[in-house]
C-alpha cells in the first residue's frame, strides 16, 4: 500500500509538528497549508506546565498533558537548534492569605511542599518580601514558541504552501488534517471559539529572574516567563472576546501583578503589548481524531497548544497510518 | 536698512513659531534648519495651563505664561486650520485626603472654589466616585501639538531646510536663533538638560471625557487630555534621565492613576507608549534673549514649550527687529 496524499491545514505549532512527524514516518506526499495569520503560538509564553488548574477535573486531559510533557525534551533535542528549552522549573506563588488559600488546594493535589518566603527568596532573590508562600515545581519547563515554530518551518520548508483554505472541498488530498486553531470552527463547524489573551513582553537585566513564576496576586492569575536574553513574558488575560485590542485595563492588571511580585521590574523596558486568541472548546480539551473518512481534526488546544504539540503530532501521525491509540478515546471531535 | 539674513536652528514648535512670526514681519531672507529629530512637542499633551505649580514661586515666569496663554486663541485662529484648540477648561482633582491637602494650597492661590464630588461628576460623569474634591479652571485650554507643528510647517514649507547643525560657525547668516530644545546645550554650552517624560496614548469612546483632567492620585501627578476623536493622552513622568526606554514602572504608574480617576478607561485601547525629553534649565524657566551680537537663544522651555510658543515667537521677532522687550529681562540666557 502506498502512503496517502496528506494535506495539513494550518501552519501553527500543531500543524507543523504533525507535518514534521508525518515526514519522519515516511509520508512524503505531504503539504502544510499556511493561511498566513499567526496563531496563538505567536504570543504564547511557552510554559510547559502539565499540572494546570483544569487537570484534576479532567483525568484524561491530565494524562495527555503529562505524556506530552515527557516527550518535550526529546522533541526539543530532535529539532537540533536552540528553541529556548529551559528546565529551571517553576515557582508557584501566592501573594495574600486569600491567594494562598486558593492556591494551596491545587498545590496539595500536586503534592508540592509549601515553601516559606525566605526559602522562596533564596531560590528567587528578586521576589517581593510581600509574597506569602509558594511551591517549587521542578518538572515544569519552558520553551520559546516563536523559536519552535521557526525550527519546524525550517524542517518543512519545501512542504509549506501559502494558501488560505476557505472550504475543505478545495483541498486536493486523500487525507486532510485540520489543525487550524480558531479557524477550525469555520472549516468544520466544530465548536472551537476564540479565547482572547493579552500579554506583555518586558526586557530587563538577564538573570533577574531564574524561574518561571506563576502566581495568584489579589485573586488574579499571572505568569512571568523569563528568557535567557532578558525578555520576560507577562501573561495573560482570559477573555471571551474576539477583538484584537490591547486595553488599558489589561495592561494595567498585568503590570500591577508583575511589579507586585518582582518590584525590580519597574526599571525593565516595556517592549511589546500583544493579543492572541486561544482555540477553546466546550470542555477546553482538544479535538483529536477522525471527523469522517477523509478528515482528521487536531485543534482546540486552548491554553495547551505548545505543551501538547509533541503528543498531538504522534497521535495524528498514528491515525494517518491507521493506528487508533486508546488515548484518543476521550478527545473525539464528535463528542459534543 | 535691509532685513538681516536670519537662520533659525531647530524646527520644533518654538523654532517654527519664531520662523512664522519673522516671516509675517517681513523677514523674507530666512531659513529654519530642521535637524530631523522630533522634539518634546512630538509627545507633549498640549495642555495650556498657565497656573502650573511652579508659577507662584516665579512671578516673572507666571506673567510670561499668562501672556502667552492670552495669545493662544488668536495664534490658533491665525493658523487657519484645525489644531485641536479646545476651551472646555480643566478639572483639577485630588483623590485622597493627603492629595487634597497638597492640591488645596495651590488651588487657594489660584482662587478657584472647591467643588464637591457630586459637582465634579455632574461636569464629568465618568469620574470615579473615589475622587475626593476638585476645582474647575475655565481658562485652561488645550491644543494638539502635532497638528500645530504640521500647520506651522505648512506655512513655512519653502523655508525649512533639512540640516543638522553641529556647530553654529557653520551657519551662514547674519543672525542665528537657536531654538534647538535639548540640543541647545551642545550648540551653545548653555545649561539645558533633558528631563525624561513617559506618557501613554489611549483611544476610547469619543466624549467619555469632557475636560482636561489634572490630578494628584496617591501623591502622584497625572494628567488626562482627551481629544475630539477619542484619543486620551495620559502623562507624564518627570525623570532626570537621558534614555529613551518606556519602562514597566512608568506605564504602570500612569495606567494606575488614569484608571483610578476614570474606571471606564479600562476598556480603552492602549495605542501608544512614548518617551520625550523636555529641555530643562537650572530654574526650569526658558532661556530667551541675545547670547552675543550674532546669536539669539530661545530654548529651555521645559514643560511649557507649547504654551510659550506664541509669546516666544513674538519676543524673538521683536529682538530680531531690535526691540528688547522688558519682559525678557528675567530670562536672559546669560543668567546662570
Amino acid at each position: 500500500m502506498t502512503a496517502p496524499r496528506v494535506a495539513v491545514v494550518g501552519a501553527g505549532i500543531i500543524g507543523l509538528a504533525i507535518g514534521w512527524r508525518l515526514r519522519q514516518r515516511g509520508v512524503d506526499d505531504l503539504v502544510v497549508l499556511d493561511g498566513g495569520e499567526p496563531g496563538a503560538w505567536h504570543v504564547a509564553a511557552g510554559m510547559l506546565a502539565p499540572g494546570g488548574e483544569s487537570a484534576f477535573e479532567q483525568p484524561a486531559l491530565a494524562r495527555l498533558l503529562e505524556e506530552s510533557n515527557e516527550r518535550w525534551p526529546a522533541f526539543a533535542a530532535e529539532l537540533g537548534v536552540d528553541v529556548g528549552f529551559e528546565t529551571a522549573g517553576t515557582l508557584g506563588l501566592a501573594m495574600t492569605a486569600d491567594d494562598l488559600a486558593e492556591a494551596a488546594r491545587h498545590w496539595t493535589r500536586q503534592k508540592l511542599p509549601l515553601l516559606r518566603p525566605s526559602e522562596l527568596r533564596e531560590r528567587e532573590p528578586a521576589l517581593s518580601p510581600r509574597v506569602r508562600a509558594g511551591v517549587y515545581a521542578p518538572t515544569e519547563r519552558q520553551v520559546d514558541p516563536r523559536k519552535v515554530v521557526a525550527a519546524l518551518r525550517d524542517r518543512l520548508a519545501d512542504r509549506i504552501v501559502a494558501k488560505r483554505v476557505e472550504d475543505l472541498s478545495e483541498v486536493d488530498a486523500d487525507l486532510v488534517v485540520v489543525a487550524a486553531g480558531c479557524g477550525t470552527a469555520r472549516l468544520t463547524g466544530l465548536p472551537v471559539r476564540p479565547v482572547k489573551g493579552q500579554l506583555l513582553r518586558l526586557h530587563g537585566e538577564p538573570g533577574l529572574l531564574r524561574h518561571v513564576l506563576t502566581a495568584t496576586v489579589d485573586g488574579r492569575r499571572v505568569y512571568l516567563v523569563p528568557r535567557a536574553d532578558g525578555e520576560i513574558v507577562v501573561g495573560a488575560t482570559q477573555e471571551e472576546r474576539t477583538d484584537h485590542l490591547v486595553t488599558a485595563g489589561a495592561a494595567h492588571e498585568l503590570l500591577h501583578a508583575a511589579l507586585d511580585l518582582v518590584p525590580g521590574l519597574a526599571e525593565a523596558e516595556l517592549v511589546e503589548t500583544a493579543v492572541g486568541h486561544r482555540p477553546g472548546t466546550p470542555d477546553n480539551a482538544p479535538l483529536l481524531g477522525r471527523l469522517d473518512h477523509r478528515v482528521i481534526v487536531a485543534a482546540g488546544h486552548h491554553r495547551n497548544g505548545v505543551l501538547l504539540a509533541p503528543i498531538t503530532a504522534e497521535l495524528v501521525a498514528g491515525l494517518v497510518a491507521g493506528i487508533d491509540d486508546p488515548m484518543l478515546a476521550d478527545f473525539s471531535p464528535r463528542r459534543f
